[in-house]
């Protein structure tokens, strides 16, 4: 008989947007069409196993304030298997199709590296019976190359060869089990990629370290012949004090100089947007521009604190501007909408974990439904292709195609005294025209 | 007879350190040679003509506080004629060997652009014959693609065709000038080339504009035979909301995309530095550590605003590690430190423009000479050479040669069952010892 | 007959949520009752003089953009008669009940303070006829005392006695002129109260300056007579590096401090509000809770830009926080909701000035339309409530009433072996219930 | 036998400036005078147990990084009383008269309060007889009211008064405590005392819940006869989102508004400062001239990063001017200097606890030099004094003196024609005359 832990919630199910239920869908349908594709083909749902199901409420001056029926066993590996049954039954109450998840949150670290896989592979096992059973999709696989003392100055970075090759045997496992169960990604978050102080740092070598590193990575990824998409997730510092992913730029950079731009994708958060001092949607738009693209962590930070508080999204307005980029540049690929969110510390109890989801599901679905009606109405995006419309005339165009240099435009602007006119960038009429929308 | 404008303040000279008189350097002697070089070869100040001779102390609250002798003139080719001499005045009172302007700084804008073009050749011919007679050199010129209305929406990155056309007759003018006048340098700065609001904005077309652009200039240069180095000047914002020259990663991330990595360098400056969330010496460590490192504008920005202060800079400590960057990684080349500094709207006097020179040319000195000291002894370097020194064993060098697999390193890890320990990384021990310099 | 500098765009009307029209409100009708109150008179809108026809489009690094019709004319007097009939036929198109002004944004300085003065003054004259033809009101009146240089080392803090005296005689005239116009309210900016570096500056004694001149202002607007509320309004920094009158807590310190906490109330800026850190319902809730709440200058700040951008108000949710909590607190008493917020420098036509009131009454008006129903539905407040039931208990009602120490509760908790347990703050279910209402 | 902790190091001693022995002293000579006290008077340098004696080196994405052998111990008192041994051989080693402490550091929670109570006690006892065997003296104790789960909503402002009760229960404890120890203050943070979010928050009552607390424990000082000063301690944020300690000003405000002005002072860090966006020198300034500073928690914060990193302080010019504002003010009363830094999670080592004091230590110490001499020399004092002359007119006087009215001044401008014009001020002069300095 299989225990319960979310006090016998059943299934959350869509009740039209009069419902008051605080456990029911008032916008999420999964197969409702929009553009051509059901909500749940647009937004591909994760939820996250680090946040929801190993968090205890700890924060930098206090101590757990969670206290999980899944914790306890004095059998770590038989406490990791309630674990995947709470998560199991939370996927099932919401009716998500995809989980993500690090080796350390999924089971215990053994005594040593083997020991360590092999209490993975051994909850991977579960997790495909489970899969089968359910049909649940693995969105991504990850390694945690950043809890653990070993890594404390970097995992690829590390000034200890040893610690770069026990970073290897760890991600070689992940990445096999990713793809055994099918996965259709697998991220590297570099929480430890960066320094602490440049007195005892050698940026270059390091950044060298790194490229090596993520290059091994994609070299077994077609050794194996994992189709999924190698995602690297920016993040500006937190917990190390800078970190080489910084943000979008910086990671595209970095894959142009190791000739990786190709082969790896980005993965990109909210909160390590803003906390980059970038908003969510110039970080979705720059990767699009660049065609880098990957996949989504969904939360919010809070710009008037400057951590990484990963809260759940609640604001309407912005999860509808980061949707409607999103989907301007033709939505996820291998992608999907991770909620790498956490309930706040005082949310103690296992409900507040479906509040909190149910709460951010419907909260995309309606700003999808928005996004997607911005999409078709064309009124941005006419208006934006107005506004650049000078630049396909034929001798502009060119310009662009080489055809013209300095000395060129030069000579045209002074033979024809031309003195070209501002025009209005009606930012306050675009604002009001977003707003009509809610 | 030439009119004085700075109240008879005549040369500044070495006094030592024990002077007290304001305007004597105690640090500053432009011959004392350290590390083989003298201090003038080594830290090459140039001093800008906007900030020191345009700037009328306004901000966004208030109007003009500095009324300058030189500003008052019916006829504006007359007062940009007396601010020359204002500056060359300045510049003998200090024994700067460089200067540095924007083409608006130097001359009026007239009714067409052939008209602008001449008033700035005009002014540089001027120049011609001033650093002719005084030995002065120009670090860098550049154009002011930013202050006019027909910029508001980018130069580059405009909308309207025009305006780009627009641009281009400026910098090949300037260039051209800079050229003429045996620059070491031309500085593009593009405080228009980024966004107000996504709502309006098409950044992938606007990141195209901007390749084609630059890589129009390099073309130039080389077409007029300019041996000079073209530099963008990284700013994250303000004035623009978003501007794509964000971060030394950023500016390094588009000239890989547009193949200028190797004829384009990054003019790091501090404030702009900050405002990008990164200290001085790791953009400085940066860009050297990816081959683009070209120059410096040295100011300093108030980490407790959010905006460009561009003040003086007046910290020892950062000066020196910012310098102790620059010396390990070799110095400049064709770069320099320009003091992209004004002084506060409170500090209404032409001898407050002198103050602000003097101390900063001498807390400069001050920090070179015990950079070059920390330099010398090797404590620091031979520190961060110990601690990766693991990598020059031949099995881990061979790692960074691709000669292991993913599967390699597991199979090493596992079957040593290695267990790497952590080691301390000494930050306050190597803290103590740089503060041991002072 | 009169010209029109609004391109005949005649008054906006309420055309209900389904208009297109981007001249129409879709949920401001003036006389819709919500709450016992029409939304009139709960919003009480205002329109302020210096963003909306006086600024030029400047930033840092540009001139002025916007070229206004009403700015042309040799004569300053004339310009300002222009101005004042420009800003009338915008309130007019608006259908907003009141106006706001600066001392220098409606009359040129003259040579001498009693010429200004009564430069002022005769605009008065003008305003007064107006207000009597359109039923317009004056939500409050205020000298500048920060733009001139006259003013750049403090008005009441600065150093120099003769600046004191003089900005006393300006705020003289204005207090008197908004008395003679029936003004709600008279506010105090300190944009210049505060220091550049406390390398010059005694704060102690600037502080006591400050004290008296707050003083003098009460007790001159006691003796004529006046009736409406002296608000200031506080701000952390820009244009000064420290402004003492930093956020709500500071300014309510220095009342307390002078004995003005009776006499002076708080009118309260978003962008201000998150600039010091705080969110805007935060400052409006502490000002509410220390009973000093008076007024708000609606806008919205970028908080990834770290200086007043003062953009019309575009977020429905955030602006609904703010009025539940205004609406919570009781509202307005002679305050009111003053669109401190400038058009991008980009939208340069006078038609952008309407499409941006225009959006923000509506926005605030659909935001008032959602508070009401929270405050009717009662949901949020009954949460709160019953969270602090507990104090309600005798027993624990005569703690907060002193009859308890902390002996007693020493005691009680150490003989009754008390294990309080903590209750989930339930903030996600929270969040997802003010989401319903969207 | 005493086990030994720090691997040996004897006492660090002075051994001058050119001493190259990272264990020694280069200015810190306890006994040296200046300014007519020794520098072990002037400084009055305590250590923190709960830093350097309690942390584990966790990070929000990492688990504990140091080993120490105080720790191993399956009895928990056994372990306290090994960490008492470690903490007085480090204060041997150093050399420092002060220690500090909250309950929770010293001894381990029990079942209930009264045991909890009971331990630290007993902990306490073995402080007196240490203490009395070393004249080692306690600048403050304080109760840790943040890191248990029953505190995680507020400890006096918590919605469940027997929250407040037990809060008062271990105040009562470790006040008396403190007194016994004769303890010059006793501190309260109050980490938790703030909010999450307003949504489900009564701001109002908790401020009147914390004004009762406040004075329940000023009561209890002098009902017990403590004669040490109460101290608050501001922090805007982390852990709690907001805090009402938000920073000097808002603790004013709260203690005005309680009537508690005259019997609490302001425990100020520069890490809480920089975070509520003020220098340290201006929180200790506005302390002073507010009437309220108390002490000195020494560290520092990364400017960059938005949490409370809480490093070692490093910056000789940053110490110096805080150092220089604390001694214009007259220096310390009842407070002292407390180090409340932790070094970093990658300094594993005990000897890195000494690097990181000593080097403190020894910079504060340089910085007391250096500060001492700044008000010897009375050139920055002199230059503020003549600035503000101005007022020392008799005429000029009597406007703070009240004997003015607005009319008046207004009158005497208008008469005289007074046009005051703006004096530099001297920014980069003064800037310069600081850095003569170092």
């Amino acid at each position: 008989m299989t225990k319960h832990y979310f006090n016998g919630i059943s299934t959350v199910a869509y009740q039209g947007i009069d419902s008051t239920d605080p456990l029911s869908f008032r916008w999420y349908r999964h197969d409702k069409k929009l553009l051509g594709k059901t909500m749940a083909e647009h937004l591909k749902f994760a939820v996250c196993y680090w946040h929801t199901f190993c968090w205890t409420g700890t924060d930098p001056f206090g101590g757990d304030t969670f206290i999980r029926p899944w914790f306890n066993d004095t059998d770590p590996m038989r406490a990791a298997r309630n674990k995947a049954d709470a998560a199991f039954e939370l996927y099932r109450i919401l009716g998500v199709p995809y989980f993500t998840f690090h080796d350390r949150d999924i089971a215990p670290e053994g005594d040593t590296l083997a020991e360590s896989n092999a209490n993975v592979r051994q909850i991977g096992e579960l997790f495909a019976d489970k899969m089968q059973a359910t049909g649940m999709k693995l969105l991504w696989g990850t390694a945690n190359l950043f809890s653990h003392r070993r890594y404390m100055a970097g995992a690829a970075t590390n000034p200890d060869p040893q610690v770069f090759a026990y970073a290897a045997g760890q991600v070689k496992n992940v990445l096999e089990l990713t793809h055994e169960l099918k996965g259709s990604n697998y991220v590297l978050w570099g929480g430890r990629e960066g320094y602490e102080t440049l007195l005892n740092t050698d940026m270059k070598r390091e950044l060298q370290q790194l490229g090596r590193f993520i290059n091994m990575v994609v070299e077994h990824k077609h050794k194996i012949g994992f189709k999924g998409t190698v995602l690297i997730e920016p993040k500006p510092c937190e917990p190390t004090r800078h970190q080489y992913d910084f943000d979008v730029a910086s990671v595209y950079a970095f894959l142009k100089s190791f000739g990786l731009e190709d082969e790896v994708k980005i993965n990109i958060e909210q909160n390590h947007a803003i906390l980059a001092g970038h908003s969510f949607e110039h970080e979705i738009a720059l990767a699009q521009a660049l065609g880098v693209f990957g996949s989504i962590d969904m939360n919010r930070g809070d710009y008037l604190c400057g951590w990484d508080t990963d809260q759940f999204p609640d604001s309407l307005g912005e999860v509808t501007m980061a949707l409607y980029t999103l989907l301007k540049g033709g939505g996820f690929d291998t992608g999907g909408l991770n909620f790498d969110a956490k309930i706040r510390r005082q949310s103690l109890d296992p409900e507040d974990l479906v509040y909190a989801h149910v709460g951010a599901i419907d909260l995309c679905a309606h700003a999808l439904i928005i996004a997607a009606r911005m999409i078709e109405d064309k009124l941005l995006s006419d208006f934006v292709a107005a506004r650049y419309s000078g630049w396909h005339q034929p001798e502009n165009a060119s310009i662009l195609e080489g055809k013209a240099t300095l000395a060129d435009l030069s000579d045209k602007v002074i033979n024809a005294k031309l003195d070209p006119q501002p025009v209005s960038g009606r930012q306050e009429f675009l604002e009001n025209l977003v707003n009509r929308y809610f």
